[in-house]
């Protein structure tokens, strides 16, 4: 019997294939014009890595993670997402120490998660995230804010609602953290297992719960922004002013929070409001993170980024009814009759291509009906006719396919003659 | 402390990754131009893929797989190959059904084996492979070969040896094999315990041993092409009359095997021959595997394909010193003094990378004179400068960096007074 593909998991065929490739096309195009660079890390960590970088008390980390021992006796872990392993290169090739600060990284590759599948959820999927370490400016927030708003504008999606919220630095988190204790602790009992935990460990994280998300302490919660000092909401303030000079529309959602203790100022998220797009409707997350680095055995570096899956992004043009194939024609199919015109057809078909040109010929030992369907069916734009009178007058057919016109062109100097009908 | 990356990966970082996009770049047009289209198969598979596609008694299989367990149970393994997994997606998509035979496929990705790092040689490398599946005929294994070898001299090597040979059908294997074991059986006690396994489930690997190479045996081995029936030798014929025509250069090696019953007919090889490469000499391996796509639980299907490491092909370039290093230049840098100006070039840059530019300020908070500086370091074609009085006067200076050219330049419509200089 045939093995199949692991479950949660999917092969992405030509025909499909294009538009992954014209997305991340899209994703090269938009971060060399922002001057972030490329980055790959590998595909596993040690298993340390995650736990301490996204989090010992998350989900992922608890429940979602791909761990295994290697023969060595290694623990490592399939990443489950990218900012852990590109903070870590950050310390590990010191590149703090760069002449060009901040430091602009982007990657794009495969995550892993061991979730359920559903509509748009796979256990392996493709995100596309950047990280920009070293720089306080809140400029720079509006510019990570910005490049995952192009990401999407660029591909045709006009539904979109972008959350924006600040978290405030340590001084406003921890006071706001106290009022979420005040808040809740009366209380606690009528909310499930895990809030009982998270309000000693992490009450922010009361918030995001989805168990109690109707229960009505939740709704008069204590708001983030009630409690930022100065210098948080001068910074905030400052963040909003370079969206609006940059003519970027956003919404400002108190309750859009993240969990973990190295997050702080500037939180956002994209949605799809496209009708039928289902249940998940955030295409992407993103935020200031300035304990981070520290807390993964870096100096103290400030860091903002944000991630957003492909997966997601193709969901989001479907239900917006946005179809980004391209449609490849190729320059030139050889129809060939009779063995000598085959075999000379090899070497014609070699000079076409490395004269640049996509070319094609039979395979398949077809008539000669058929290898003009092979012709149409890749959208060739001119078919080169090589019969076994060709060959002794040393001419061949050339028939541009669009209009019919045919001509005959001598072998000698064939590319040359070639040349001059593309022209 | 800080975590650190597993042993025998790495980090890709910028000044380096843009060699890899140039590499991943060339192949993407070659495989355009012969019409292979790109196929994304999952990192990992269920193990016994790997066990049947690539064989149960290998090296790769027995000792340096990355095989876990799922947390559903699933044993699976990060492939350690592209070939099996393109097999298996072919069988499973039905796509012998296509209408377009063969079926021609390239894959770009990570690939894992646990082997001793060494250089050039990585847990975790990148393959690029082709598949055309379906057609038994001798060009496309000309085809084949010649992809392999522009992919090489289009990045500029030169220094390049490329071996043919053919272990031809199954009737001519089966004659060969006879011979082998007619000719080591009367010594095989003074060959290593491997190949007295060998001797009987697969005398051809024999030849391919490290220990023995050296016994007497060795050098009058009965040589593969002494054993082609006429079948097979016409196809081994076409195979080299075609690589003629297209004026690629070989030599004949009836030595080169390779050890797996469903190879057959045509195998190649693709080494560098530049001084100082070190040990591993071969870059790229291909070969027919008419009996692959059965085997793995799809229908009779003829196949060929080629996979080459992207590392190793770094190491060659290295080897006879060629720098793919591009150099990266930006268009515009601004540079902004005091506050209001800072504000305000946030905006300019927006309007300038919204119209295609590749564009940076500062975000550190420099002084001017290191923001020129960090305008020179990222090579930029032109700065703009807002000072405070040219916010004013609702103009901006336009230098260009090359010859120190300046001229004032009006904010009003700018874009379009800027896109005029670069015209």
């Amino acid at each position: 019997m045939a093995i199949q593909i692991p479950r949660g998991t999917q092969d992405i065929l030509p025909g499909e294939v294009e538009k992954w490739q014209l997305i991340e096309e899209t994703a090269k195009v938009i971060c060399r014009k922002y001057q972030y660079k490329e980055i790959r890390t590998p595909i596993f960590e040690h298993t340390e890595l995650f736990q301490r970088g996204v989090g010992d008390t998350t989900d992922i980390v608890q429940k979602e993670m791909y761990t295994f021992d290697d023969r060595g006796g290694r623990n490592l872990t399939l990443r489950p997402e990218g900012t852990a392993s590109v903070v870590r290169s950050f310390a590990e090739n010191k590149m703090y120490g760069y002449a060009n600060q901040p430091v602009k990284l982007y990657y794009l590759g495969p995550m892993f998660r061991y979730e359920r599948p559903q509509a748009g959820r796979f256990r392996q999927f493709v995100q596309f995230g950047i990280e920009a370490l070293g720089s306080n400016d809140p400029a720079i927030d509006a510019e990570v804010i910005s490049i995952a708003m192009e990401m999407y504008q660029e591909l045709g999606l006009k539904k979109l609602r972008l959350v924006v919220n600040s978290l405030g630095d340590t001084e406003s988190r921890i006071a706001h953290r106290e009022s979420l204790i005040n808040h809740f602790s009366p209380r606690i009992e009528e909310f499930c297992e895990d809030c009982q935990k998270r309000l000693v460990k992490n009450p922010l994280r009361i918030l995001d719960c989805k168990k109690d998300s109707n229960h009505e302490l939740m709704k008069n919660a204590p708001s983030v922004l009630d409690y930022l000092n100065d210098e948080s909401k001068k910074y905030f303030d400052k963040v909003k002013q370079h969206l609006d000079g940059m003519g970027i529309d956003y919404v400002i959602d108190p309750t859009l929070v993240r969990g973990l203790d190295y997050y702080n100022h500037t939180a956002f998220e994209i949605m799809s409001e496209a009708e039928g797009f289902g249940a998940i409707t955030t295409l992407c997350g993103g935020g200031r993170y300035n304990g981070l680095v520290e807390n993964m055995g870096g100096p103290n570096t400030p860091g903002i980024g944000f991630a957003l899956s492909i997966e997601r992004l193709l969901s989001a043009l479907t239900a917006e009814g946005i179809d980004i194939t391209k449609t490849e024609e190729i320059d030139c199919y050889i129809i060939a009759l009779g063995d000598e015109s085959r075999d000379y057809s090899v070497t014609l078909l070699q000079e076409l291509r490395r004269a640049g040109y996509s070319a094609e010929r039979d395979y398949m030992d077809r008539k000669m009906k058929a290898q003009f369907k092979a012709a149409e069916r890749l959208g060739a734009k001119y078919t080169v006719i090589i019969g076994e009178n060709e060959l002794e007058t040393g001419t061949v057919v050339v028939k541009r396919l669009e209009d019919g016109e045919q001509r005959e062109l001598s072998l000698d100097h064939f590319i040359e003659k070639f040349n001059s009908l593309n022209r």
